[in-house]
């Protein structure tokens, strides 16, 4: 491992701090060299803590994009500045990590795969969940042929009152959307990925603001404030899929249920069925018998660079997972 | 109660003698004076069990229902013949009690509802699951309002193996339908009557035939023959409602799933929700805390004859629900 | 159907009377047309009560033995008397079902599975707990390959305080022993049939007199009578198999334990391990995590005659087991 | 408390810095004054972490010894010099703690025995769980004549997949055993120590390696090298003691089983019964009724200074356990 | 057992039927042969049913005391009449089985107490719960000393809704009052035999009438008649014993409580303490560590007639209390 | 917050520097400006470590009371001078937060309500437990008429072995009482607090010393010194109010009990009951069910700070409660 992967980082907010950054840090092939922030003092920051000790700074992307020695760019900029900046990232030779949602736009996520395509780089978005150790197993499993075909799956996005107080969440001009683009996708993601169907035929859906009104009910991040919560609180979807698959998508941020469950899917197949309600448990029939199989996955949450990655989308290569024991006391 | 009700049945096959008959005896209110069968024993076999001592016995539902001392008719027969029965039994001044499903099709069941309008007679469908204690204190805390506007609910009739092997339930010819149309339409039913809310807008659903062919695969009453098990497995529906609600419908025989649950509804409101998934539950937030609120209610079963009826549709009206405490041995 | 397979009953007492003539009586194709018993009216009894029409009344059973029509025998017996009877019926022509233990020696034993292969017939002993929907299941696993080699096994037959206080269960002169060859031989010939491993090279073991003296201790069944608990209260063996493999085997029928456990095994193999603690669970490893499977078997206990037959030892040809569910009330 | 023990450390590896220096460090009554090892700077970095400000690094243990301030040593090297370094430390006139196994050889462990009643001096092994609370409380129980004579008994060193992957746990030739030797040894000797019972008769024993080729099935540790693990991954015995008591003794790193215990014991004596399946559980019988008995434990897990000592083997003296409650919040 | 008891039945009414004859005729030793009622039909109709074939009935009870035969009888009338009757039966030199409460005053009481030792034969008062294994355990380890001198006790009588509606007993002029002397009185009989400490000194208390007027509230009896629900509906007390012991009595038919518990104690003594809150409860320190009791008991429920009696104040001697498990179908 | 509210300390010992000092530091609208301890060390520590940078230190609370800064004054000194000092704080204008328990005798307590009322400032007593969510939303529900009338209470104050054992708790002298003036009143103070009713007619009581003298006993914080012990082990109390509401008060730092509950209240009222036993429930009937009502309340434990003060005798106000939920990891 003499020479290490040299990336870059555009954007240097809630996100980079939050998740990448730090995470990145702790993967031993790979360096920021880079860090650009329209906000200087951000991609400063940032290069103190996370850089190496000749990192740059940058507060415009295209300059920092005529670097030959960045071999990988994260785009962790707001949604609506995703897509150009990915375009612009591919066309300049680097491989992409851009965060989700994707893009805006079919249209602009659509050019982004051209763009990778024709660069022959690497484009992933950031779906951290299927980085879990459920998510791996099932796709796994899935990939076996264990379930057979699967041809019903529910995603699962429903909070009882979790609505995010900070930052733009609430706000639908400027977020563009709630639970639906928030945390449906990353239910919606696993499903389609452990699914590996991706072609929807056509969808029905519903999408409600309902509870928005009543900022004071429990929320898991104290009230929020009526008026800024424009958003829808919940949505709803029916798709059915090319092969004549039906996916139910349940995605909310408030609602008046007691079947909360977040960035799960259920699936069913042929041949076995999966879900995640109490952990990953596989059902099916064999020798004339229902059975129910539960694997042990110590898996320690949803972050993104947990786990071993198996995809080849994903740019970062942690080292094996470190499994929760550790060595006991007595010897 | 000089004078009962004189109640009539009409069909006198499966589900006579198992649910109605039985039950109705135990009714104090009425007598059954009249039993029809195109089978003359299977009539004679019901008026000897169930009748009064000068019941008398058709094979001709016409010729019964030219006995003016008949009060009201139960229509019992097969599905297909559910519309003409019902109509001509109104039209000759009776009060009718018909088995769900109520027709085949949508035309015959508004000309049956069409004719107890213009007969001044009342009509009510084999829905037993109404009386249940939990759907009458739901229905009735909806009323009151606890639940504000119900905006999103589920039918929830899954089963992960119960396929009924007895009787034409898998002869898509003779039945008209699997599980959609026999434990399908109790949970959508519930789910409708508890909103109040009959008027679809419209709806997106799938119907599979995937376990049909794996016939000894643990199923509840053993393995059924692939051949003749022509009906759907499974089926789902989105139903946008009139007024905006959306339902999701989910019904199966046979399915690879845990989440098995049936003739069950969950209820979505502004002001609080509800779910039968372990006994009734409501939720909601008040003081500025989500809450569970939890009634005791001694449901002993789904049986049709179980509860007091609210509802002025069922004819029968029986003695309180005995509870199910006795009095205890001490004293 | 037309001919019945014709049995005949030789001892007419507590294990004919409890156990094998109501159960055979259920079973359609078998008939019983002798009965055999020194005292004379237990025969009688017996023949009345469980026999056809025409059924005959013997108290020598080797006049019975000369009755052409017999197919089958049932050796019904005290322990002392199963191999010379079993030897007779088999060299008269009869198929044999001798009750558990097969015999009082070795030699003897030997005796009896010469004398039926001499004569071609079939002989099996009463191990009915083989035909427990577990042992089955687990039977066909392990034969399927399931578990790879087994190498390491348990027989559970632990009771804590279950001494059987009636008939000679605890005189040591005429039972012969106490848990170890009562409830250890059911323990053990689950282990060895599931196993399919029949030959032992060494074996270790203990027997205990420890409890015997305190009667009034909680017993499942009352106090015992010290002078009268002559046999062991527990017994242990450790056994080491020809290809390796090894048996702990425990037996007791008053402990000091919370461990009790009986007619259960539990299997380690190469693949994959299983046991009956909780229901039968199989576990192993798959996709690089540790898994438990837990098959949904309805075993209604440990009658003989539950479960179908996959024996070819097994003279007794069940219907189908009747699975637990009966159909729902509610149509 | 004006002159504490002097005590010095003869091994400054892994077992030294992980488990014994910084426990005796929180002991009051000692001080650490000389440390040795073959590698300096390890003596040099343990002296700064853990010893007096004047003390004294050796690279030869036999120049140690030769320090007449040194009152107790810890013999804390590689298995194989546990014996010589042990009876010369005796000789030399100091108490020794030396750690488990004993030593390699029976002749061996009689020579440490023989060295130190010659000198007088304390000699224990490092058999930390004796110190837990619930050995500590069951070893008085015992002693009291709770359970009556003893004469059953198991020890539980079973592992699932807990496969030490780190030193040289899994080499046959320089560790010289596996599970039984590691992990076997402190059930053992729970066993054996809370039975008060050393002399065995007659052993029979069985060891397996049957999963060591497949190193990625879920481990604790992570995938192990299979190439390099070459001792036993289980063992099972079967002791008779001279007094007629048996134990059954099952040790395993790796093994298809759901019945995973580790350093742990279950007796079963005349009058009652011990185990540690769900912490610890006396059961026996009183007044006519079985009964369980469950101390309340606050046992901080398995380390060896946890617990006041009770044994006169043991060199340290450490204060009593500290109670894991702490003064509520509220006063 | 050549000459049985000979019992003679005096009110012929609810409770005699519900309790005292079918239980009385499963008792070995005893026969019933003299029945009393002032309504003859049912004297007549119990004697048919129960007694023996020459079995005498009466209307008159002071005819029925004269008749020499009799060795004992049961006052099973009205509260109201306990006293004198039972005080004529004494005098006439038969044993008394009175049912509870034992009088309406303190003064009839001791006029009971001091009839029966005057005329040297036995008086019991109807207490089954007593017999209650439970309460027979607790009995005998309290009497030898387990719980040290208890000073603190609960006497646990509380019900959320149970309010009996049929006979008398919501009117307080008839009945005399509620749940204090209906089912208070239960649990406060075994806290004090159980304590064996009968002398109060000071006695504080509230009774309340709260919740009468609500009757259809879920009540386990269906709703009750607010009209005719005259006695208190709960009732508490704070006893301090000459000894200087402390019991609080609690008692309802309707309480708005999650803590119900009936005919139950509690107690607290300088050794140990007890409780019946999840079965029999001892708990203690021993040996340094708090402990918790739990002996197994199979209490089939509360009646009568169960257990073996260990007071000699009750008259009948049932045999030894059949325990629950049958002989395990496997032989 | 232009200016902050000035505070002053008087007594800097354990329950300052334990609760006060360090939760007061993190309310934004406060300071602490001065600091008063007889031992002016502990009082130059406290200044240094809480203080304001011009923080005063007095060892005469005197002197203290003559600054006019200061708005407010905690009153943390030994009990028998909680009285004057804070009649003294409260003449000079201060406003008193005083912890409790409030003063020695109903004289003393009386005159500093009276002192408070002329001086027209506040006064607070320091009963943290008012501040938990459960009490708040207790309060809420009973203020709002959920409960309807609370006639029957109770308040639990019950350790099984919680014996604090280090300051002067259990020192009679020094202390004034046990667990009935120190937890007690704790459990009292929520139960008249959520009652509002705080006038008491007439109580019963009875304290006890029994345990005191086995110091050994499993106690929290290790074995007491019986001979130190001298303040009761155990109080119990009845309590009527003015209005007719029984209160039962159990307290004890030592019973031989399974039932430990402590600063918790039990309320039964017309309408509905509470406890706290499971977290706060709520039970009460509606639509002819019972029901159980639980609140989600992510109590945070019995912390004075935390929670939102709505009681204007509480000087403090905290921002509010920070929900123990963080944001999730996967955005």
């Amino acid at each position: 491992m003499a020479s290490k992967l040299k990336a870059a980082i555009i954007g240097c907010g809630g996100i980079a701090n939050g998740k990448h950054m730090p995470s990145i840090k702790k993967v031993s092939g790979i360096e920021m060299v880079a860090f650009c922030d329209i906000i200087e003092e951000r991609a400063v920051k940032a290069a103190k803590e996370y850089g190496t000790k000749k990192a740059v700074v940058y507060t415009d992307y295209k300059e920092l994009l005529k670097d030959k020695a960045i071999d990988a760019v994260y785009v962790l900029t707001p949604n609506k500045d995703h897509s150009y900046i990915t375009i612009a990232a591919l066309e300049a030779g680097k491989h992409v990590m851009c965060e989700k949602p994707m893009a805006k736009t079919s249209a602009e996520a659509k050019a982004m795969v051209e763009a990778a395509k024709k660069a022959g780089k690497l484009l992933t978005i950031g779906y951290q969940n299927r980085q879990r150790a459920d998510a791996q197993y099932l796709k796994k499993a899935v990939a076996r042929g264990d379930l057979g075909e699967v041809y019903f799956a529910k995603a699962h996005a429903i909070r009882r009152r979790a609505v995010p107080t900070w930052g733009v969440f609430l706000d639908e001009e400027k977020q563009g959307g709630g639970p639906l683009i928030d945390i449906g996708t990353h239910a919606l993601d696993i499903t389609l990925w452990t699914m590996d169907n991706y072609k929807p035929k056509s969808v029905m859906g519903s999408a409600y603001k309902k509870l928005n009104g009543n900022g004071d009910c429990g929320n898991a991040w104290g009230p929020w404030d009526p008026e800024k919560f424009t958003v829808e609180d919940s949505a709803f979807g029916f798709i059915q899929m090319e092969d004549g698959a039906t996916i139910i998508l349940e995605s909310s941020w408030a609602l008046n249920t007691l079947d909360a469950d977040e960035a799960k899917t259920t699936l069913c197949g042929t041949k076995a069925g999966a879900d995640m309600k109490d952990g990953l448990r596989i059902n099916g029939d064999d020798l004339g018998h229902l059975y129910t199989k539960t694997p042990a996955l110590e898996s320690g949450g949803a972050a993104y660079y947990e786990g071993e990655s198996s995809d080849p989308g994903v740019l970062e290569q942690p080292p094996p997972m470190p499994r929760k024991m550790r060595p006991p006391a007595n010897r």
